[in-house]
């Protein structure tokens, strides 16, 4: 604790804190019930977007990944990753991204309509490898998983293109996280494995090669035991967790690996409330319902056994602006605050918080930078001929 | 219009455009009212946070700035601004910094407790100018406005401290945002004018030198003719404007200067429904509440007269995660998408959707890089010494 303490009085600003310990036993813990499940663990990269972070990864025996645009998977593979599936919808206007990466590395990319398919640059080689995505009930990208029919269709056309190979079915099942009890995850995680299953027997009966089978998402991957009929799982969230994991009973709080350090700014006693220096553009602006019903932007947490957290729930987060969060305080807890003080405050959704900053600092004083940021491109002239692809 | 569908023919993954006509005509309109009006436009540049956009105020007249940090106020200082108020509570433990800027420039700073009066490190000259936060009604940061007593012990603490100036009385009135009608903002407007003013004259009667007024946010100075009392404005985001203040009836639907360019990554027709490559880490995660109470996280601008925008409220985006947009679309518009087009999604909050993107694409092709953002100081070992400041 004392080292938390020390960092805690060298902060002056918003700094995203990363507690490393709790981080790798996430990652150990993940690639553990892989294992015991017989299934790959192609863990999502969009949550840390951290080179160091993957190394860790790389140390708990992972070796393939998923990231969410082209642009990460160029970064990734920069850094010595060479099997990324960007499990994003392909844009058929990045051909010329697309080819260089698969050039250099075994990259899977996503499609749910023929177009994409169609314009599969010429000359690939290896073969791009292909999933169709599938819309097992979230409602969001993918082919619906009870039109069959559509499917059968689109996995011909990708096993008859010459540029592409069939890697299988994947899915997202975001609608986990509508869930209210763990047990209701557990019914998405079921169902949505029945639903691919159902599709996968559907292409072999259809005279097809058996495909592959993709799912995951932190929810579903943390709290499933089995994965039957599934290959590989790619949950992200789980390498940090946060307090929305941990409402939905995915997490303890003690997993949560990630906090926002901030300046306490304003102290309000008047109404029980105090200002600190953190805002939206630092938590991201994702919120959990309070216990009125009024959403809750983050939690204090309570400074203990040398980390942060757990969550100290009678100090929400009720308010925030673009620079400024209030916090609302018993009057005790209030008074014990000064003006300067840093105080730790746990994050909704890690993914957003995260995406805020260039990079973590960690309870040991190391900096770990996130991928940078790029400036937009310039149109260039020749914009018409690459749009073609 | 041609050179839009150009450019956007050329962009391949989200990008923060910018019509710097609209940016332009948006500046020299509140200077404009600012000069009828006899008050100083202090603009606020956290929303475009870019030197290119300051150098516009700059041709507009403008020599003072408000910041929201001591770090924008040390960017904008190395840009060339010389007068700078920064318009966030005052960290006691950035004193150091807080010395460094005021030797350089022209500092003004936010105070509503004493302990940030104490720690005013000695030796400032010229003395720090130093302004008394006052809540007028928002609820957020500073002093009540109905607490006199403690706005004059305040006020007296700053006069008498050899190393602070006593520059006046600020406020935002960041409840106009929570208006339901153009009136209702111009009625927290007075309300806000005339508690300031009650305080000034309170001041006044007590014998201290009276103080200037600032006030400021875009609903307010967007609407208001006159300012009684004030001094000085500080809106910042009409710059920009976005939908909120369209919303809010504060800004016409053309006045909106930013728009994210979407690469169509998905097509439902079934459901009524496209994807785009745009999600929270490129809009922010701000709502509007739509016709049945559902959150709206940005609508689809039509392309018209050489820009994006007007508003198509006929396709809003009702979902919103990491890196996916969801546009629900009449039948006949979703027919007229085609997968890889971009499209133009007009942002609920300009600010926050600015803040996700290290720079802007001007519609005529040219790149302003925003401030960057910078990694977590590592702690340093003379920590304590700075912290005592």
């Amino acid at each position: 604790m004392s080292s938390l303490r020390h960092l805690l009085a060298a902060i002056r600003e918003p700094t995203l804190l990363l507690d490393t310990e709790r981080v790798h036993r996430n990652i150990e813990r993940m690639a553990l019930r892989a294992r015991r499940a017989g299934v790959r663990l192609r863990p999502h990269f969009k949550t840390h977007q951290s080179v160091a972070v993957g190394a860790w990864f790389r140390e708990a025996g992972v070796e393939a990944i998923t990231v969410s645009s082209l642009r990460m998977a160029a970064d990734f593979a920069a850094a010595g990753w060479r099997d990324v599936t960007v499990a994003f919808p392909l844009n058929p206007r990045t051909m010329g991204q697309v080819n260089a990466l698969a050039s250099r590395i075994r990259l899977g990319v996503l499609v749910d309509a023929e177009a994409q398919v169609a314009a599969l640059p010429a000359g690939l080689a290896p073969p791009l490898r292909v999933w169709l995505k599938i819309d097992v009930g979230f409602g969001r990208a993918g082919l619906p998983w009870d039109r069959p029919e559509r499917v059968l269709e689109l996995a011909r056309t990708v096993a008859a293109c010459p540029r592409s190979e069939l890697a299988g079915l994947l899915t997202h099942a975001g609608h986990a996280y509508q869930a209210e009890s763990p047990a209701e995850v557990l019914r998405v995680h079921d169902e949505s494995l029945a639903r691919l299953r159902a599709l996968r027997d559907a292409m072999a009966g259809a005279g097809l090669p058996p495909p592959a089978i993709s799912v995951g998402d932190t929810p579903t991957c943390s709290l499933a035991e089995t994965f039957p009929g599934a290959d590989e799982i790619r949950p992200g969230n789980f390498v940090f967790y946060d307090l929305m994991q941990a409402r939905l009973g995915v997490c303890r709080e003690e997993d949560i690996a990630l906090a926002l350090a901030c300046p306490v700014v304003g102290l309000y006693p008047e109404r029980g409330e105090a200002v600190v220096h953190g805002g939206a553009v630092h938590l991201g602006k994702e919120s959990l319902p309070g216990a009125d019903g009024e959403p809750i932007f983050g939690y204090l947490a309570s400074l203990e056994e040398g980390s942060f957290g757990r969550v100290d729930h009678e100090a929400p987060l009720v308010g925030l602006s673009q620079e400024h969060g209030i916090l609302r305080l018993p009057a005790e807890r209030l008074l014990s605050l000064t003006l300067g003080q840093t105080v730790c405050i746990l994050p909704v959704h890690a993914c957003l918080a995260a995406e805020q900053h260039a990079g973590y600092l960690t309870l040991d004083g190391r900096v770990l930078p996130r991928l940078e940021r790029r400036l937009p491109e310039a149109p260039r002239h020749d914009s018409r001929r690459e749009e073609r692809g």
